[in-house]
């Protein structure tokens, strides 16, 4: 299973695809930022985002696309661009007959690091352990578009048999999983 | 010059279309509302706005496109999706290469009515008298998004030269400004 996960942004929006292998391995696809310019019209600014959101689901045609979901309360000076990406992302995708999930920050932070309370810094950690990186993309959109992605993925990967060799991804799963039934 | 005035909503958006004619006369060319159901998938229901946005856009050809700004402080239960489809109407009219102007409550208030604070019965009031009407539209998202169209068209559309017989949208109009430097 392919899944890009976006995290929406109108100045910065992550966009990082990952692809599900057997067992409960994850690999990256790509990643990447599209940014626009702050001196733009935001018509104009939302028509660059959109358009490389179309050509991200043209190129990697995911299974399934799952976005953050935004809310008012916080982040109240970028939250309205924030949302208008979003809406954009998830007609781009349901017109091409892709599903689209939402997943809170919290969802994502639990999926990924088995604490829903987990930081930036645990979180992109959790990323290169899942994915096998080297260093966690940057900047931290690319980073937050990939946990999302994850997220989505380790939801509905298959979940590995007894008798099989755990892969890093799996073993790093697992950690996280036993590490959060300790703090639990 | 037409006018596409956007009341933008997940549940209900309103859909206007005004057209200026000499002097500062304004008619009426359509308004209606679209709406999607509170049952649905929010990205399924993103993209019944969408299809009507750009059937909209299709069939009226309009010169510009005025949108209501959407601000994250007020009405946050609702916000998120009328942001969504805020950046749909804005994506959409772009791609056809047509102008976007936003325009906050305020201002439609004070362009129709001659005050921001107006209240709307007084706004749909001058949505009658502006287009010559024999009552509000019904519900208030499709008179309210005349207001937004007659916003944009106001401000663009020709002024009446001294001699010229005044509309009963130009009396209408002049009568407003009257009243608001008064209040002023």
């Amino acid at each position: 299973m392919r899944v890009l996960g976006v995290d929406p942004g109108l100045t910065r929006c992550g966009l990082g695809v990952v692809e599900t292998g057997p067992g409960r391995s994850v690999s990256l696809v790509d990643v990447g930022v599209v940014t626009s310019s702050a001196d733009a019209e935001p018509a104009d600014r939302l028509v660059v985002i959109a358009d490389a959101i179309e050509a991200a689901l043209e190129k990697h045609r995911p299974d399934a696309v799952a976005v953050e979901r935004v809310f008012a309360q916080h982040n109240v000076r970028t939250v309205m661009g924030t949302a208008q990406v979003s809406g954009l992302v998830m007609v781009a995708a349901r017109r091409r007959g892709i599903p689209v999930a939402l997943y809170t920050p919290s969802e994502v932070k639990a999926a990924v690091s088995g604490s829903g309370r987990a930081d930036k810094a645990q979180v992109g950690f959790m990323v290169v352990k899942l994915l096998g990186l080297d260093a966690v993309p940057t900047p931290a959109d690319a980073a937050d578009s990939l946990a999302i992605a994850l997220t989505h993925a380790l939801r509905y990967s298959a979940t590995g048999g007894a008798g099989t060799a755990k892969t890093t991804a799996q073993r790093a799963w697992a950690e996280a999983e036993k590490a959060a039934r300790r703090r639990g």
